[in-house]
């Protein structure tokens, strides 16, 4: 437990974090073996959570005639959301492949309980929203497991909600928080799609620190 | 980029994750160096966002007199939270130490601007939390990277939002996601203290496994 970790392990931990990506385009149809799919569900499941309260489930959608009701809301919310757009952005925005729902052999959808008794409330008093972000930082575990198994995730929100709600039977005390598409890929793109194909650019990360007040904006880290 | 991880790449990954935890009673007031909090910070900033809008923004706080302010409203809060509980569960919960706020050499505050209009909104018409829970990514790349740095992260949630926001004179329209405490630490325990100080168990991650529906809840990967 406390052995200092590698200089090899710490540059493996970073080269997963760097290369880890939101796929679309690249998904193939190859079968995720179950023991691997526990791996990955045991590395969400190993996420910190607010008061110990694992608020997290996992549904395991494989059945195609589901994930196909749920690609029909998604070309719906789409279409939807393209519409939003003019010229130039709605040319980009149209060349975007922004979904794998039936290119995967596997969708998983991510649930929260934020009103589970696990954890007697500890730490929900103040910031009843840490059971969200709990689940969030399972979805980002299993990303980064994934990764590493070189199997490709690609996080859809453009879905409604209730509607996906229904289609998954969620009850209403249930929240779903992540429609993620998991499968094989053909390769990791070097750069994210939405920063190749010109949608949006990284910003420098010394332009995000601030020191000791937010309002200060100095820029460094000193 | 496209190299498969090697066994000893894809164990380290599992390792971090494993062996990550919310560290609260073994931090030590070493510095961190600069280089190595860049490190960290630009890991974070590799997660990922909705339509690439990275909306977070990373505040060091080092300053001792903010820090003994937002140490005050965590004992306020934690006061109160202590009150909610009574005989056995209130003398676990005041055996708890649940802040490193003044034991480690710095603190980050991670913040969320959910309306920024980098990203031009993709992603986010159906689902706009999803600006918040790419934060919390980003959050989680930071503790996992601290991990294989062997630098421990704790989560304070036990502080009121609109106070904390005012001493890091943080703007309305921005969301202060996390208050992390960072810093080296003696040892990194081989469980979660909540778990040993008998507040909550783990589940078995195969009791929040479901196929195809919410309702299925068959507890198998098939």
């Amino acid at each position: 437990m406390n052995a200092p970790f590698s200089e090899l392990e710490r540059d493996a931990v970073y080269r997963v974090i760097h290369e880890r990506r939101d796929v679309r385009s690249t998904f193939l149809p190859t079968e995720i073996p179950d023991a691997t799919l526990l791996r990955l569900l045991d590395a969400a499941h190993s996420a910190p959570s607010v008061g110990l309260m694992q608020p997290w489930e996992f549904i395991v959608v494989r059945d195609r005639s589901i994930r196909s009701n749920i690609r029909d809301l998604f070309l719906k919310a789409n279409q939807a959301a393209a519409e939003t757009y003019s010229g130039e952005k709605r040319a980009v925005y149209d060349s975007l492949k922004l979904e794998g729902i039936l290119d995967t052999p596997l969708n998983l959808c991510v649930t929260c309980n934020p009103d589970s008794s696990r954890g007697s409330g500890l730490g929900r008093r103040t910031m009843p929203e840490t059971a969200l972000y709990s689940t969030v930082c399972a979805v980002q575990n299993f990303w980064l497991a994934a990764r590493a198994e070189n199997i490709g995730v690609g996080w859809v929100s453009i879905l409604s909600p209730p509607d996906l709600r229904a289609i998954l039977d969620i009850p209403e005390h249930i929240i779903p928080v992540a429609y993620l598409c998991v499968g094989y890929v053909s390769e990791f793109l070097p750069s994210p799609e939405l920063e190749s194909k010109g949608w949006e650019q990284r910003v420098p990360v010394a332009s995000l620190i601030h020191q000791d007040r937010y309002s200060d904006a100095s820029g460094t880290t000193r």
